[in-house]
């Protein structure tokens, strides 16, 4: 068995090639570029994960898992697109190196790029995990949607965000340790429990991705922190401030949120303290993880098989970028 | 067996139902309202003849063809917003009705829509056509991609744009047949016939296309006549009158490409016709057509149940809209 850290580099070695073929350059070579920005390739050692815990890994999950990273980097490369990213890991976005029509087509044949790849594994298992994939696919645009739809509204419940954050991130989480799970031979009711237990990770993981956005360290996490902030974007922690600020503390913040003043980050931040949302924040991850570990012990399989699974948790939620 | 009118009305009844869940209204709505639009579903009745030329149609096919009008429908909600298009058959584009955001995501979720209604159709042969499906819709992006690349290019060989529009047009058409076949049980040699067939049709199909936006009727076409000189889009009939005019035509003609003058669109259509563009157009389409139809004549099949696919290429050939 391996490690989650020695299935990265497996995975890395694996999709450190070409995903397209050569020609028309103009549409193929953004999409190379894209794909080289790097990220942490979570999701497809998450698909390697899933099949080890049940069995050896087969070449299969090596080529779902290349899938799923494709069609997450789809989504990266529309999304950026539509929040008007400049930049993704540092680097040019897609639509900014190249332009909105480059960026719109390289999206599109991405996600074909993903299909074929799932094209080929055993058709013992192909319907099942294509369905899989397509309900995923479509939930995360669902997801999308509705975050674009949060951004226009002026009250969202945590509730809310919540079922968004589930669509947009947790599914396809929980899909990929689901999908690579069916490659291993897991039983049914073991398939239900990883993905609950992905679902849960993934929740917690925007808990501290929306913490890292505004308590990380901009070296470390590679892109401006207070990003969310200056864009009134509505996260866990701006969420929950609302929900228990004082009346003082709410007008302040509703006036720092119709203003786009110098200090608005600083402000916020030191309204977020009064607030306790920081520690709020570890308490909430920490419940859904729990939750996501109760689901995990539920899985048929005996304890020592767990283990590299355990240790993706505790890598996401300790990360710091 | 059906006639090609028969099936058309067929797959209408069979098409006109909500295509998306009901939620979220603001990503599914725009969706519906796109697909409603209309248009010749002319690809998922090629789908069903295909079926129809080897055996009785069988329920597949129908969800097929669906996958394959929702593709299509994908591509439209895209390249218009890549055009730039404000009007669609008459009626507002996504991007103009809705917004960009919205409408790059309803192109998202149409694609992968059509990849649901292609998971339920029987294992024995979903591979296969998953294969067919992923690699035409991959061809069609890079189709795409030339024609965007082409409008910034001086010049364009004729070779170079039938490639394009082999990528672009034909070769869904092409592949709409086939999958079909294959769901009718057709052998490998037939199948490569009829996609040749669908290929050739393709060609003769935008020649006619790009032979309507210069001389059809306005009222029947339901688009601008004259809307591709106005672009200086590079067409079969521009490409031509471009190797065959004469110096001062020549002369003339890249004037009023460089040029927006009120009477463009005539003064053109005056050099065309100096050329005997018209003609020339009738005549590469009739040869588009006889090739067509040779690939059409060494499918083994009994002559009658060709008949349907003959008139669809009749149809399409002497179509005014």
């Amino acid at each position: 068995m391996l490690s989650f850290q020695e299935l990265s580099v497996q995975f890395n070695a694996y999709f450190d090639t070409a995903h397209f073929p050569a020609s028309p350059e103009t549409l193929y070579e953004p999409g190379e570029y894209f794909l080289k920005i790097g990220g942490k390739r979570i999701r497809p050692v998450m698909c390697l994960l899933g099949n080890e815990l049940f069995s050896e890994i087969h070449p299969d999950a090596f080529q779902v898992a290349r899938a799923i990273e494709l069609f997450h980097n789809f989504t990266l490369v529309h999304d950026d697109m539509m929040d008007e990213a400049q930049l993704r890991r540092g680097m040019p976005t897609v639509h900014t190196k190249y332009d909105a029509n480059t960026a719109l087509l390289v999206g599109d044949v991405m996600l074909i790029r993903a299909y074929e790849f799932l094209q080929t594994i055993q058709p013992s298992y192909l319907p099942k995990i294509l369905k899989i994939f397509n309900k995923t696919a479509r939930e995360v645009c669902e997801g999308q949607q509705l975050d674009m739809d949060y951004a226009k509204m002026s009250e969202v419940t945590m509730e809310q965000y919540i079922f968004m954050i589930t669509l947009k991130t947790s599914v396809l989480l929980a899909a990929t340790l689901e999908v690579g799970a069916i490659i291993g031979g897991a039983s049914e009711n073991n398939c239900h429990h990883l993905y609950e237990f992905g679902k849960k990770i993934g929740i917690a993981f925007q808990i501290q991705d929306d913490y890292l956005d505004a308590y990380g360290n901009a070296a470390d996490f590679g892109k401006e922190v207070g990003g969310d902030i200056k864009q009134n974007k509505k996260t866990f922690l701006l969420l929950h401030a609302m929900s228990v600020a004082t009346a003082a503390q709410r007008k302040a913040l509703d006036e720092l949120l119709n203003d786009n003043a110098a200090n608005k980050v600083e402000k916020v931040l030191e309204i977020f303290n009064a607030c306790g949302v920081a520690e709020w924040a570890e308490n909430l991850k920490a419940k859904y993880m729990e939750e996501a570990f109760e689901h995990l012990e539920s899985i048929a399989v005996v304890s020592s098989r767990k283990q590299p699974l355990i240790d993706l948790a505790n890598y996401l939620m300790n990360r710091n970028k």
